[in-house]
């Protein structure tokens, strides 16, 4: 198999700066579970890049961060709306349901994005007590589809938020190739536009370990430390995930990973214009193809590049790039995919 | 300050052959969520260490380990049964009820240790529908008070466990530690024994995060990947915790580093035998040391070395050795100790 | 206001002959918690009812019954298969997910009725450890949209399920109507069309309070003792849920209440034919009527007898007929619809 | 068997008053889940008794107002502080962390009663996030042993909860007999004492089914409805609820019940005073008697007069009066133990 596939960007490994951090703070003993230097000033970093008033919680994964958020916004009579498609609904086993005890509202959205219009399905029986009363919409930037809600449509659906009641909840497992893809600042895509909490994402973006959960404002996070605590995603040796923060938010490194994954997405997208068998259903927004193939493509792709197929019913596959990613690895499989389909021929 | 302390053995860094490891597997993509080929070795050596038969799972940390393995073991009708001085009760924000939906009960222990006469006060009411069912036995192995459970203690709770229809877990944070104490290795202390679950501690023991969820066998293990999922403990890149567990099982490095944590307490219990302000109230079988001592002792040392106080009721404090203290660090610790009581004579 | 409404059959007093029942059984004393003659001879007669091998337990409500019932098949990282107007996903303020930690997974059913074809949108991710796994398919007899599935459509189903190592869970709140609909027995509309648990509703049928969950057989109930306890369901004076299931048992009173309710809706669909502002949405299989009507009827017609809206959005009601309501209920509430009616030419 | 037992008190039917205030109110429709005019005016007679500004909330059973009152109150990360033989920890199957996720933290207390000295061993690790922060002490009047705690030590323990900033929950399934034996009103013993929020008993005091939750006040209780429906404890015929509790708090016939019950404990404890085998161990304050009697003597008396074994260790036995126990049934009763002592001389 290929050294690189197009699973996930959470098959590549960690960036070098990131794992020279780790090495850069392992000396010497430090406060266990966020009470040492390194964490204050990761935090204090997070300020500079997100508003001085957001409080900071890390994690260790991207569930622990959207659970993490819920959990903080919600009573377990609550419910949360979201696309059909969202990780919190599709790809975390029911934890969600099991940490908060809230019920998931889905919307159908075929492209992933969640609308005013489409949420307004779920915004009835309020003071009814037979009724899960909706309280966070959470949306997931970029999607799962790989597109992603430019800044106008997340304040919309912010304000809409707010006037009823309700919480702006936004999963960044993949934020940074939003931002690298709109070309706009982190804070700008989030608090600016009326984000109440943001599970940011790192592990996709070249940490080794470690999701953060950024809070709009203290209020809301008044009790989040003890939260964190229950649901077992508070780290000991918590300097180990703030370095690798400090890496990724020093010297743009995030957006140079972020705008290296979304730039091989397009050359791969540009490539696949040249074969017809391939039909891409999504607009390449970020750092995933969404794609329609001929059956028989699947499993020999595969077994040189590995990835996941998204819908077996229409033999549409998803194929993710990574910070990582160079036009090689693009050319390698823009190749296998031609002898595949000469062969088929 | 000086550059270590007495706080706890999760306050020192991380062992350079596992830093060493973490960089030597950050190569190239690997498939996600452990099925990859660092993974599948970390869990063969763990079957050469622990036995062919059981099942390895890692997670985050030790919060996520212990209600990892109780949430396996119980419904949430059940009891699970400790000591009052248990992580699992004291020090995990109530992790194991939320998560489980079971009921703690405690027993007393002094030295933290349970035994088959002290874990009877609770063995009633089974089949009696309004009492929470007892289904495990919970043990802590080396104790959270220093103290060393021996083989044939482990065995003699076991019995009594299997003959009743329990599970018996170890809580093994500092498993370790135990086993350097005992001069045993690590399958005799736990499955040989007859622990059904275990949680493995490497954290403590000179990782960077991370610990293993041990199963005796496939039986109990079936459904617990959803179990892990759910409980939001699955890595993503998992290679990086595989790796250092690699790290730690190979070259006797796990013991290596335990045995120098033990040797330190031993030697600062030595030491202090010296100052007779100070009571030690806890056999030091581990690495950690319980002291009583003059209250006036407590902030100024703690401007020197951090360290927590145990019991403020009567001035007991607790000082944890790790696997870098060396002998300079408690020269340094009792010099210290000894200038604060000169100062107050 | 009118002396009876259409707004629930749970706004319907207690039938005469359970009054008595309960009046019957206040006689010195019992052993409580179901422990009493009384109650073993009412779980006698539904042995007798639903077959020899069935297990009942007695709850206090529907939500209670559901809840407990999916709880005793499940385990947290499961799914619940239902309809989107499904009472477990609408009607209960998230107590299935909250009880039981499941997800629900909902299927657009416009007529309230699942069939294999929409249930297999769900039937995917098995074994995959980031899925909710699919457990449970939860159907609702009669519907809350007032439709009646066949036993036949209840085979299939039952079948599906069970091919795909599913349960069938029934919420037969309002079952005793679809039997007396389909002119079929009890145990031929459940357990012998492949049910393994049944929510059997005894409240809209003219019980005072009580339903009783029954499985298929011992092992499905082996441990439902304790959830039913764990979830403030046993009830202490057991007798008086017991009697009252005896009472609606005994002589046919559960099919003469039911069919009594559901000729009043045939009567009440019938008269308003000659209604043309009134247009009935749903077909009329049990004891409800659903009807889009004028906005301004709505009002003025709940002022004389209470009903409440299903849904806002296109005027669509719900009327609901009960075990008391007469034809002279069904005159007035004609009259009145008319003389609103004529008001507004 | 004898016709009464002394098993508990809910081992006794209804009261005729009771069982006609059902008979009563069973005339036509009312709406369901309380909003009909019944449930209105047994709420206003709570105000009446328990002060304007309480608010209250009809449930099923003792551990489903329990487990409403501490949702209520806490978050997840909470914990509760209750004696060793409190209900909610000995007799609910886990019911309070299972639906509130909390922790309990129980104190040894061996005549059931709660003091300041007992709660403070428990009031620490506040604002430190591993510890379950305690929220709540939970206290039973009449006790699970039958002993009543003054008002002033109620008073007591409140304004050392209130200081502490915790709540006071009382679990009164046997209220109207503590207040019976202090000869006070029901109002002083509660929210005149600073109890926040009170399981008021009604089952074991002469109703069929049915309890109140009652809060000092509507901050407490601002979300209630939501969590008393996902805790499956909303009846929808909520008038047959009301119309018990109007029958109970009327004419003062929960007075008359709960002094009836003590009369037949204080009776009972006067007949043993010449048995010299029979030795009670707590103070008779309310309608329960403990005692230690010889081994010899429970098989054959239970199979006369049902009762409970409370301490199986020691042959404790525990003897519960009811509002229906007479002098004939003490005769009989102390008849029946003379004989069989006579017999085993």
């Amino acid at each position: 198999m290929y050294h690189k596939g197009f699973a996930s960007d959470n098959n590549a490994g960690v960036h070098p700066a990131v794992m020279q951090a780790l090495s850069g703070v392992n000396k010497g003993h430090a406060v266990g579970y966020g009470e040492d230097t390194i964490t204050a000033s990761a935090i204090e970093l997070f300020k500079e890049v997100l508003g001085d008033s957001v409080e900071v919680f890390f994690v260790y994964n991207g569930t622990g961060a959207n659970v993490l958020a819920l959990q903080a916004l919600t009573q377990s009579y609550n419910a949360v709306i979201c696309s059909d498609v969202a990780h919190i609904h599709v790809d975390e086993c029911g934890a969600p349901e099991k940490l908060s005890g809230c019920k998931l509202l889905t919307v159908h959205s075929p492209n992933g994005k969640l609308t005013v219009d489409l949420i307004k399905q779920h915004m009835h029986g309020f003071g009814f007590e037979h009724h899960a009363q909706p309280k966070v919409i959470s949306i997931t930037q970029a999607t799962e589809l790989g597109t992603v809600y430019s800044i106008e449509e997340i304040k919309t659906i912010a304000e809409f938020a707010h006037e009823n009641g309700l919480y702006l909840h936004m999963d960044g497992a993949r934020l940074a190739n939003a931002a690298a893809s709109l070309q706009c600042s982190l804070k700008e895509l989030t608090f600016d536009a009326g984000v109440d909490v943001l599970s940011f994402g790192g592990t996709k973006n070249g940490l080794m370990f470690g999701e953060a959960v950024v809070f709009a404002n203290r209020q809301l996070a008044e009790n989040v430390k003890y939260v964190r605590k229950q649901s077992a995603q508070l780290h000991s040796k918590m300097r180990f995930i703030a370095a690798q923060f400090k890496a990724l938010l020093s010297n743009g490194l995030w957006l140079d990973n972020a705008r290296q994954a979304n730039q091989m997405a397009i050359l791969l997208a540009d490539r696949l214009k040249a074969i017809p068998q391939v039909e891409v259903t999504q607009k390449v927004d970020s750092n995933g193809i969404f794609a329609i193939v001929p059956e028989w493509l699947i499993e020999p792709l595969q077994k040189s590049f590995f990835f996941y197929v998204w819908d077996e019913s229409r033999d549409e596959v998803r194929w993710m790039t990574s910070f990582d990613t160079v036009p090689e690895d693009i050319d390698a499989f823009i190749e296998r995919i031609k002898e595949i389909i000469a062969q088929n021929k």
